[in-house]
């Protein structure tokens, strides 16, 4: 601990103790698509039924994952009512205490970067994916609001490579330039949990990049999508681990959107079905990370 | 003219015409900031007088400028109902006849991208600024939903450099391996103009670089922000420009915003000192675009 003022409401550490509490560093993603609500949600417009099915997921997982993950686009599909309805719902997750992640990617220029954090933090969020693509400076407007980020760095999707895994002539890759940004910005920004309210977007899915990326961001919180759905294993979240810390610590946390929101239904209720997922993924994550 | 069909809208042939009947190749950035709005614009909510405002300036400029742009940050940061008040200037600048730029930097993976697509064009946009950083892949619903989009490549703020300006083992900086990118991309979406829907966001401040992406981005329309305000001149605008081209079919939209929406105060009503910045930035343009 250190002698210095600590933030009064440090990001990192807020997750950390939630990921203690809940027993796993998991985080559910909310990616609601019309298409893919039951039938038994209800709603008189479409927003509503977002924002039904939003409230019905929190409640299923509660106590189960210690973080929810709100992917922006799904709502403000809607138009304004959409982004009413995503407002709404992350007020209830964070009155129903989860740690809110906006999941919105967005990157600007310091100015407008300001009015993007103001809008954030304004909704309820605690985290903001962020892209960094336009610079640091683009980034700390999040932080003077007190919120953290998630910066992506290394994305899971099957394109991704041709960019972040373009080699520098220092030697570092694109993503491992970003990286560098992430791990120098978040240097004075770690919690009393060791771990900084900068984070980083890396995807399950590439176990050698990953581990190459830890090392490059040692105090980093890493934001995990891929796993499963994508084809992200045991394995690969293993690579990604802080060794020799507990699983509050490790400096992981693994989101799973549509493998845990919309189950493979098995007769039973809709919000069971979700329950029973979160509860797998959670299992499953802890015994990944427990062996890291 | 090809004799392939067309696209239904193509927004850069659009765009073009808009252009040439406006007299010049410039657009008015609505970045509505609370603090800088004149006191005449009044409202009961915050988010009325954004509106107000932003209603206000489309009208000073019509017939002056082709194209406005929409910061989005402005008005997200009002919630909900700032997210509304977005909507209806969008539609007011759409029914008023302008080419409408939705200024979000999006980016994300495919399917969260035709979610942000589906917003834009709900919104009313005919153009959105995009993200590359997660992949090609993430671009292309934009262009499904019939959008235009301009690709952050080369960025005017200050810390840009320190990322985009890197140089991959290939030779290429970071913004010109995303311009090749940008190239590969738009190279089946010309319209009859010979412009690209696929357009690209290149700073005014880098005059000798800006000349190797037009080189790399043949057919390109170059969203160029930071003219005046943040340095860049006329030259950085002519190394931009297609050669022999006229001024409709030059490559490059000017944008200003804050130069031109918070115009110096000259005793004068407030509508009528931004009709005079926009006729400024318009004929200053013209001038360094015909000359190019």
């Amino acid at each position: 601990m250190s002698d210095q003022p600590s933030h009064a409401s440090h990001a990192a550490d807020a997750l950390s103790r939630a990921i203690r509490a809940a027993g796993s560093p998991v985080c559910v993603g909310l990616d609601p698509a019309l298409e893919n609500i039951p039938g038994e949600v209800v709603g008189s417009h479409a927003s509503d039924r977002i924002e039904h099915f939003s409230r019905g997921v929190l409640d299923a997982v509660r106590g189960i994952v210690p973080a929810v993950k709100f992917q922006s686009a799904c709502y403000e599909r809607h138009g304004w009512e959409g982004f009413r309805a995503l407002e709404r719902s992350m007020q209830s997750a964070r009155e129903l205490g989860f740690i809110v992640i906006l999941d919105a990617k967005r990157g600007d220029i310091g100015i407008s970067a300001s009015h993007y954090a103001a809008a954030a933090k304004h909704a309820g969020a605690h985290f903001v994916t962020v892209n960094g693509y336009l610079g640091i400076s683009g980034i700390e407007p999040f932080l003077k609001e007190g919120l953290g980020v998630f910066v992506l760095v290394r994305t899971s999707n099957p394109d991704s490579a041709a960019f972040q895994s373009s080699r520098t002539t220092g030697g570092a890759t694109i993503a491992e330039l970003m990286a560098q940004s992430v791990a120098s910005l978040g240097i004075s920004r770690q919690g009393s949990s060791g771990l900084s309210d900068v984070g980083a977007v890396v995807g399950a899915t590439q176990s050698a990049e990953a581990a190459a990326l830890r090392r490059l961001m040692p105090d980093q919180i890493f934001l995990i999508p891929g796993f499963g759905a994508q084809g992200g294993t045991a394995e690969d979240i293993r690579a990604m681990v802080r060794i020799g810390k507990g699983f509050d610590q490790a400096g992981v946390l693994v989101t799973a959107s549509r493998s845990v929101i919309y189950p493979k239904s098995n007769g039973a209720p809709w919000q069971d079905s979700i329950k029973l997922a979160a509860h797998d993924l959670a299992t499953q994550i802890l015994h990944a990370v427990d062996n890291g």
